[in-house]
């Protein structure tokens, strides 16, 4: 029953950031985005996937009373919408839905959680469809959470059969696109909850036009956008045609809608609900474009910025503190948390020892002059001998103590003032433990703690160069980023004593921590066997450590945290 | 073609603990069961799920260097038991395999994971079979980990057809126990990684009966023992027959091989595979039986015990230690501590400050003097008055500044000396945040962190009673159960002060946190309102601590950790 006439519809696409538990205030987030959908005359508003509880809820979809309290937004949300006067315009918003029949394994009542999206319309659910792949790989744990739906479904609207998939739906082959593919669908809507990693963009764009074009029909894509504890979405809302040609691309990880024009099919499909049966009457077209893109590192900081935002914010602290040594990585986790908050709200703390040399306290203090912080400086000189005085500790002890006292002074600090204390550990340290437990691994947020070393120098630099490109002091003094790194926890200490040069570490690193390659492997790829075995060794030790570190922000493929689940105890180190 | 001759066969049920990723060390262990069941006279001998790389070994199934080695780890098995004389007993092995020719959902080479098999005779494995249902619900994460095998397995052993199940293949419906109920095997072999929950052993024995009656078979389930980051393998080897009468039953937690003679159809099935054709000869049975069970605080302890003597040696440490504070919490795990790794292997640190009433040093005192263990006394005092005199602290930030003067003191004689330092907060604590991040917080295992307050005071009397039960002296001191409980962290400070009295408390967190009912069900339970609204705040906003406390041993069916997936960020607090 398909014809060639093409017609118009408006589209709106809300990039926009819910709070994970959030009911009340997503639904207001979701009404103020439908009623400005409608003002832009739109004639279908899309949110993103689960965009009524926020994204991704984990283990909270196990709670009757909270898929109760979904299931009960989303029916009020429909009947405000039509209350508002917003009845005619269709929405589509992702909730989590439950199948009330539903036993477990044990025969015992359950009530499946499913990952749903509800098509609204003139104050009412007019149909449900329920997402069909569900991730379970990476930070991912989405069978655990749900039961996946097995039909898909496609709606006619003004005339326009319209196809649904969520996220993963169209990530992998068969199931809900292989039926897309054969329905025929004139429009293809995909909620999603994509997070950010580096260069996803890329791969997501790509396979947006790959199913468009199999499909034979415009595919629009919305994400959301914000920061979830470990996990940033960067937006990245796009809408293509039906041989995958980029209509409109919004800005990545801003809040906006996104608003397009679009000239559809009629009637190409056999629907499973009618909603209008015929189009609409020729309007005006509206102009709408590709957003720039930003580069790697742009991109990168965005993310971490933006993961370090909404930790603070969402979890309603004012205030960060962290320790500034002096070093690159208190210096950059201080101007993420100045961009991300405002000086104003961020307190560097310096706490030099007896082991700290001339250019600690003087580039700390540069730090503080070129972003503004609020500074102070507490010797820690005192508590340490205190300890010394009370047990003989030596050596390695004794340069941990100093961490843990700068570590107790820190959150002592938290405690009195309330700030977040912010920990500055880089992913390579992570990585090999080079980082004292209870030390300076204290704090609620780790923003920089997927960041290898030799990005934390690159996007320090970058930082730099943006500064001064728009006329402002760079944030980061010159010499944090030139000196040899060093802990400075015994006198002429260097990193390089106990830990390779980053830049061999790090690409060594990348390797067994993000590609898994094994120690055969890395050994054919030409790197040293002795170095392979340290390496590896000291990774596979510091799972102890990792486990108890903070979140923060994913940038990587593989972070630390969800996306790498090993066990602590184990004898397999190759 | 089944017959209903009877003939007898003997089988060994190794219920062993193996180390995760300590391939040539599991292999030795197999090896040596193998040789200890052939020269008991068994036909087969059947070993725990993925016995030979130990379980859950979680990601590392994702590495293809573990995988490859696992492969190549069974196959050196087979030959060397062949040249050892082993040739002749048909040896069931779990081990990690994986599908060569995989691709990922990307089309990218994968190696699929399978959590597989082995069965081992003459030499060489002559069949695998592959685990079709794969738990991925409370701490399992087996739909990451694995692909899943859809085909059963019957062999044709001694005349026999024996039909093969892997764990959660009889916990589920369908697939591998639906396919043995038509094949009709004379026989079921099932190896388990089951971890250890309170009651579980009573579910799991009614399951292997259900399942024997419907396959019309006996069934042998083999389980592991021994401890594994948070959990802990009980054993519990069964062997019933085909109408769910007990044959046999190993004892709770113990090493062992469990050696029974059954008498067996005979080619009852139509095989996929025969190894031999003809049933064995008549000879002299063995007598066998069911081990005393323990009762219900016997078998918690003697997890706790096992949950820390594996961490503890597995990890290689040769000593632990922990704060004594004369309180029941420290008491019970030194109690625990001195069982499982001897006293002269436990160091207690008393830890005294301004706020510690007469009794706590006394109390500590005595528990040295009544387990043995090594003490010392530090005072906090001077520390503390350091902080204090480099920056104002007051109040809640003055005590939590005591916490972590006595964490940093441990962790400083952790790192001069070597001693795993234990954390000692309970499941109450834990849940509703009542602990200082850094201070009591600190640890490399938390041996009681999944057994609430009511339960450790039960436990006490438990173990103090068996001690006066074997003629020894009770480990606990008196007071320590009885005194009312205070952290000590002000003057005349209370537990009950800040929180409801434990009963009731340890009542609404176990609906709470391990059912899952949520503020309306639980008044409707009878709760009082402001109660749980304060209680539910309070776990809710402790989450970010749990996050990085360490690991300890799973009791219930609901611990903190992998059994419990929450965001840190969440506004759903109902």
């Amino acid at each position: 029953m398909a014809t060639d006439q093409l017609r118009q519809m408006r589209i709106a696409l809300a990039q926009i950031n819910p709070t994970v538990g959030e009911l009340r205030g997503n639904s207001e987030l979701i009404a103020s985005n439908v009623a400005q959908a409608a003002a832009a005359g739109a004639h279908i508003v899309i949110f993103p996937e689960m965009c009524l509880t926020g994204y991704p809820v984990e283990d909270l979809a196990l709670r009757p009373s909270f898929r109760a309290a979904s299931k009960s937004a989303i029916t009020q949300l429909a009947t405000r919408l039509q209350a508002s006067g917003l009845g005619e315009i269709v929405a589509v918003v992702g909730y989590l839905d439950q199948i009330d029949q539903a036993v477990d394994r044990l025969g015992q009542p359950s009530g499946a959680p499913q990952n749903a999206i509800a098509i609204i319309s003139g104050g009412e659910i007019k149909a449900r469809y329920i997402k069909h792949h569900l991730p379970n790989y990476g930070v991912f744990d989405e069978f655990r959470n749900f039961v996946p739906g097995n039909e898909s479904l496609v709606i006619r609207i003004h005339g326009v059969d319209v196809g649904f998939a969520i996220c993963e739906d169209i990530w992998q082959e068969g199931g809900t696109v292989a039926e897309l593919v054969k329905r025929q669908p004139g429009l293809v809507l995909v909620p999603n909850g994509s997070p950010y990693e580096r260069n996803k963009d890329d791969r997501r764009l790509a396979l947006v036009q790959q199913r468009a074009r199999e499909i034979g029909a415009p595919l629009a894509y919305v994400n959301m956008t914000g920061g979830q504890d470990d996990l940033v979405f960067d937006g990245d809302t796009i809408v293509v045609d039906a041989q995958g040609g980029i209509i409109a691309r919004a800005p990545q990880f801003d809040d906006g809608l996104m608003v397009v024009d679009l000239n559809l099919r009629l009637q190409s499909s056999d629907p499973d609900l009618i909603l209008h049966q015929d189009a609409n009457a020729p309007y005006p077209r509206i102009t709408h474009g590709v957003a720039p893109r930003l580069d790697e590192y742009g991109e990168m900081w965005q993310a971490l910025v933006i993961g370090l935002r909404d930790y603070v914010l969402k979890n309603k602290f004012k205030s960060v503190a962290l320790g500034v040594s002096g070093g690159i990585d208190s210096a950059i986790v201080a101007a993420i948390a100045c961009d991300a908050i405002g000086a104003a709200n961020v307190y560097g703390i310096a706490l030099p020892s007896k082991y700290s040399s001339d250019h600690s306290l003087a580039d700390a203090a540069a730090l503080a002059q070129a972003t503004g912080l609020n500074y102070r400086v507490i010797e820690i000189a005192p508590m340490v001998a205190s300890y010394l005085q009370a047990m003989r500790l030596e050596g390695l002890a004794e340069e941990n103590l100093q961490a843990r006292v700068r570590g107790t002074t820190l959150m002592g600090l938290s405690n009195q003032e309330g700030h977040l204390i912010l920990a500055t550990g880089n992913k390579s340290e992570l990585a090999v433990g080079y980082s004292t437990l209870y030390g300076d691994a204290v704090g609620g947020f780790a923003p920089i703690k997927d960041i290898y070393k030799s990005d934390v120098w690159a996007l320090a630099r970058w930082r730099n160069a943006l500064a001064i490109a728009q006329g402002e002091v760079p944030p980061i003094p010159e010499r944090s980023i030139t000196k040899e790194p060093s802990a400075e926890l015994r006198p002429d200490q260097k990193d390089s004593d106990s830990l390779p040069e980053y830049p061999v570490l790090d690409q060594l690193l990348r390797a067994y921590v993000d590609e898994d390659r094994g120690a055969t492997a890395l050994a054919a790829a030409g790197f040293d066997p002795a170095l392979i075995s340290r390496v590896i060794g000291l990774v596979d030790k510091a799972e102890y450590k990792r486990r108890q570190y903070p979140p923060g922000t994913k940038v990587s493929s593989r972070a630390f945290g969800k996306d790498r689940r090993l066990p602590i105890t184990s004898r397999w180190s190759e």
